[in-house]
């Protein structure tokens, strides 16, 4: 018996479930349950306090092993690269937020304080994010209107219109903060793998449509009220237009000059990222120009180009949320939170992965709370990260956060002493430059193509994401994004392609018989691959399926047997009393009124008992009796990818089977894995019809069992024509 | 080579997907497009004309086959009982509706008028139903609270209360009849599979709890005002309590005698069904008592008890809805449409399996979208069917919807000529009425410890439906119900029990390793078994799973062998250039500085081609490199199980296999369907690191193949061993 290269002979015996357990023994294993796992977290030793200390503080994980001479330059250089950017972002990106520029610096700073010691990340820039700040925009513009009376809040009064945007925004923060720290203390980090690449990609898009819009009033020069809610980004549109001949130029000229200048310079800086030492930094440049310009030509007496403005010079002191905002904005705060986080972890991610060291997703989720907390505290808004930003800090060499730390520095000393040098810039160079950055997200359109392609449940779920997203704000979009993609995901395992099985000659493979021409179907038996979990969702599917398979309704085979056994014992019954044909033909005219039948004692099984004589279906029955012929006496369902059965595909299943189990075609399920065996066993699917001796090892076993039952040897041949040796 | 009884031998070559596709040629099927799809069903020809006006008008369909002599007799006998349910029903059920009784005697009418055309059921009774009177009426009391001023609605001036009432019922259900018919129209009826056993019987259980706080104040003679919105049944009880000292005690008694006498006997009728000829109809004959009791006694004027009160005689001209109410009810019409369709296709359904015809889901929503806009139009509220009333017109020998017709003119006889005999029925009896049949709704909390036991995330989506219906209302309730069902899908496939395999001695079986003391693992082979699909949501999971497989994180490993390959090099070029091996220590300590090192190279392919020697990363290393030993070469993943991947499987997939081979771990992949098959190669998985030869058909193929790979012989011991003969 020479094994030959790449040929083999496998000589077992054939296993269903039940002669499998006999021959191997399996091993007791002693499941926790849940109350197990309960008390094993709750266990409180002196090891794990301190982990716990030491990941609720993971500063001190990395602090211990700071590298003072490797690492410090490389921090500083990199905190002041990023301080840079963080400066132009947050002047920017507070504009999406609608309130005045310098509370951008503050987001620059607050949140960074407290993140430098609880955040486990430790390259990612902590700060404005753009998508987040237009989040917080849309609240503001709801209860703050720029025209119209602000909403009836009492913490409003004596306020300036600022001063109550303020307000609103720092509520917003301090509630997202709330939910983050919340999410983080209840283990829930896990919950961003919801939010799928492609959900996060259309969402992004979304997000970048809105802020497109949103920035245009600025490089246009136009005043235009900011509007919230659904269609919202419709009804600014239109007043765009409305007022689109009003545009000033002088904006409108600097905007677009910038703009093509960052782009240009932008791929420069891409193409020869090889060859330049550091990128050159044409944000900082054409923001100090235009400042100068500005400042010298008096563009705002001028031309009456809206500036940035008097700066706050200095920070504040603290102020309380207020109440009345904090209810008024929960459902709007808690995607923000979710936003959030799902964007500062998927970055911070990427760095991790990159230089080689985890991040823990609940303790950023503390880390992101408490730091909102305390920068809402100090009136910045709600902080995340920027991937642009990062990837500055990252690539500029930054280790630790010790570079974020030096980045808040440089904010802090724009708003204390520089703040003055920015007030003649004007506000369309923050829109242009906010704009030109929108590239990358809004090139995330090519994902349509590219996912219609390869996934079309996906590229549905991008544009559902999207459009939701664009037309119904952005809150609602991502409630809207993620319903779609969960049932997406029901969809996929909801309509599976089943198939019929038959033999591949020669061997104890199995494929779709309508894939090959050299396949073996045996007569009476048939094969149907299931190849999704059976859940509630697709059991009725499954049944026709099987039903299809089959070739004929069991259901309705029963009840004509039944029938037709009734009728049949009654014939024998009057045969018994000797009465003649000609009544009995009389009789048999009042037994086919259905009325006179109990429906449900006809979808019970035959029952066979009072007969003198066994029944076959097929063949010997008196003339006035039919019955369908079935020509089938096995079916073996492949189980092998059903990965989990639910309550309601159990009864339903059940039943099916039990109806082709009553119409006597033997049913036997194969490739079952041992956990849905088990449950099957704990949910009582066994009865005196369903037995578990209907379990297989695979296919072939129960081909094999079936061919030795049905032909009693006759055809022995097939087992050993097709056993090539 | 004889077979013996339960065994089998199978010799055959060892498969890859690729050698398989050699050996075994494939037929060429053309798959249809979507657009072929879109064609084909948009292709019209006079056959499929005459299907669809034949489906669209199914009593054609029975008409044709209507036996008068046998069925005529069933239908007419069936017809008056079920009447004068509908009656009873109709008049008990528009307490719920928050509207004048007269009404539910219209909904026993007019929707069966049409129904009796277009419904593809032929037994159930089309009428009121509790939930959907009840959700109905929720909105009712949100537009006309009985204390306070109606919502601000033009078409409400001059109109009386009950008046503005009957406006907003009949403009609801206006719209649930648009909703339906739209959906028939669209061919959606499938989405009731969303609506899963279990969710159903949360939702209604909440029902039966709403139910029931509704009829307490009839029954206790309180003067309690409808509360609509979240939390309402909370703020109901409320009120009720309040004012639970001025309970009316003749109503109370009377209800309490009412409930006893009726759930005794209804348990006798259900006991003794098989002796009785029919059910005792106890619930007419309480309500002919008590209007006879309450007339004779004055029970209105002595008691001060709250009583029908004056019947609408006849009909009334048709109205038109009115636009703000519709406007203004959308989002509470929805779930009325959809539950009021599941109710009625899952009842239906029950009766067409038990009768053998089939019913057609987008025919029924038509049927009801047309009749209960039709209803609409004459004032009627929205019409389902009642479970308890369906079984009745069955049981008693309804054959066809001639006995809902008949039914139907009963309640007109009410209507037209009967109302006044009905004007002295206290309102409280027809609470108990309501109540009394609450009873099997309300036993469905056992479905609590049956699901529990059974399958716990069912349990969750009961329980989460049943508290979300009850306490935010039944609409909102309905969408908690479904986003927890959703998810329990996703989670089912989100944390799946990846197991590591080995093989059973002597067979080509593989099972899990901790379950089985006698079993072989081959040294330097892991089997790892992914039990569900891999998607978004579980891809790191299951590199998570990867990693805990092999033992080594593969990235981590690449890393080293790259640094540790450029040491090699370092030094080879260093002995070209003959400088000394102090100098080489002193080079040493430079290339350690990590910054020197491009990160991205190190996550490259091992670059070995200007080596002059093969490297084993093993064995013969210079001591002062170390590399991470990995005593694996080969890992085999069992697909069998795995139903889809998306795009984020795929990327993710990908690179965890790109990582394991470029530690020269040789992956290979079996048992996948055809479909991902065909999948990957169309979303270029592929490439020239993996290959589509790491697909085999089976873990016995892959585990020869590899054991052949890896051992040249020496060990064919084991393949001679393992074949038992």
């Amino acid at each position: 018996m020479a094994t030959f290269r790449k040929h083999f002979v496998v000589a077992r015996d054939v296993y269903s479930e039940d002669s499998f357990a006999e021959d191997h023994e399996k091993i007791y294993r002693v499941r926790k349950t849940t109350m197990h796992h309960v008390k094993e977290y709750l266990i409180c030793d002196s090891k794990r306090a301190k982990n716990a200390a030491l990941s609720l503080l993971p500063i001190i994980g990395w602090m211990r092993i700071y590298k003072v001479r490797e690492w410090l330059l490389g921090d500083v250089v990199s905190g002041i690269s990023t301080g840079l950017v963080a400066i132009m972002q947050g002047l920017a990106f507070s504009l999406l937020a609608s309130l005045p520029p310098s509370y951008g610096l503050y987001t620059a700073f607050f949140p960074m304080l407290t993140y430098f010691f609880l955040g486990t990340s430790r390259h990612i820039s902590v700060g404005s994010f753009p998508v987040l700040s237009l989040m917080v925009g849309a609240v503001v513009t709801r209860l703050v209107p720029e025209d119209g009376p602000p909403a009836n809040i009492t913490g409003f009064e004596g306020l300036t219109q600022d001063q109550q945007r303020v307000l609103v925004a720092s509520s917003v923060t301090f509630l997202v903060g709330i939910f983050q720290l919340a999410m983080g203390i209840l283990q829930v980090g896990f919950i961003v793998v919801y939010l799928s690449d492609t959900l996060v990609s259309g969402f992004t898009t979304a997000a970048a449509i809105h802020i497109l819009v949103s920035q245009l009033k600025f490089v246009l020069g136009l005043n235009v009220p900011g509007i919230s809610g659904p269609l919202s980004i419709i009804y600014t549109l239109e007043k765009i237009f409305v007022q689109i001949t009003a545009t000033n130029i002088c904006d409108l000229v600097m905007s677009i000059v910038i703009m093509v200048v960052v782009f240009i310079v932008k791929e420069l800086n891409e193409k020869y990222r090889a060859k330049l030492p550091v990128p050159i930094p044409i944000e900082v440049i054409v923001t100090i120009i235009a400042c100068g310009v500005s400042y010298g030509f008096n563009f705002e007496g001028r031309f009456d180009v809206d500036v940035v403005g008097k700066m706050v010079s200095g920070y504040e002191a603290p102020i309380a949320p207020n109440m009345e905002v904090l209810q008024d904005s929960a459902v709007e705060a808690f995607p923000v939170a979710i936003v959030g986080f799902a964007v500062a972890f998927s970055v911070a991610k990427v760095y991790s992965i990159k230089n080689d060291y985890t991040i823990d997703g609940n303790q950023e989720l503390i880390a992101f709370g408490v730091s909102n907390i305390f920068g809402a505290s100090f009136r910045s808004f709600a902080a995340s990260t920027a991937l642009s930003r990062t990837a500055v800090q990252e690539s500029s060499g930054g280790k630790t956060q010790i570079a974020g730390l030096i980045s808040a520095m440089m904010a802090m000393i724009v708003t204390v002493a520089l703040g003055f040098l920015l007030e003649p810039l004007p506000r369309s160079v923050l829109g242009a430059l906010v704009i030109v950055n929108l590239k990358g997200m809004l090139m995330q359109f090519r994902e349509i193509y590219y996912l219609w392609r390869r996934d079309k449940p996906e590229c549905v779920v991008w544009v559902g994401t999207c459009l939701g997203a664009t037309l119904l704000g952005l809150d609602l979009g991502l409630a809207v994004g993620l319903g779609v993609e969960l049932l997406t995901v029901v969809f996929r395992i909801q309509f599976p392609c089943c198939s019929l099985l038959a033999n591949i000659p020669g061997t104890d493979l199995y494929r779709n018989r309508k894939d090959y021409l050299n396949i073996i179907e045996h007569k009476g038996v048939k094969i149907l691959r299931m190849p999704s979990p059976i859940f509630f969702a697709n059991i009725e599917f499954f049944k026709d399926k099987l039903v299809e398979a089959v070739g004929f309704n069991p259901l309705r085979v029963l009840r004509k047997r039944n029938k037709a056994l009734r009728k049949l014992k009654k014939m024998l019954q009057d045969k018994d009393d000797h009465i003649t044909e000609k009544v009995l033909g009389g009789l048999f005219c009042k037994t086919t009124d259905e009325s006179y039948m109990n429906k449900e004692e006809m979808d019970l099984p035959l029952d066979l008992k009072d007969l003198p004589f066994p029944i076959d279906w097929d063949t010997e029955l008196p003339s006035n009796i039919s019955v369908p012929k079935v020509d089938l006496h096995s079916l073996i369902l492949d189980f092998s990818a059903v990965s989990f059965l639910d309550v309601s595909a159990l009864k339903g299943l059940k039943t099916a089977l039990k109806e082709l189990i009553r119409v006597d075609v033997d049913v036997y399920i194969v490739s079952c894995d041992v956990y849905i065996l088990e449950k099957l066993h704990s949910c009582m699917f066994f009865d005196n019809e369903i037995l578990t001796s209907m379990f297989f090892l695979t296919i072939h076993d129960a081909m094999l069992h079936i061919l030795e039952k049905h032909n009693n040897g006759k055809n022995k041949n097939w087992v050993l024509k097709h056993t090539r040796l």
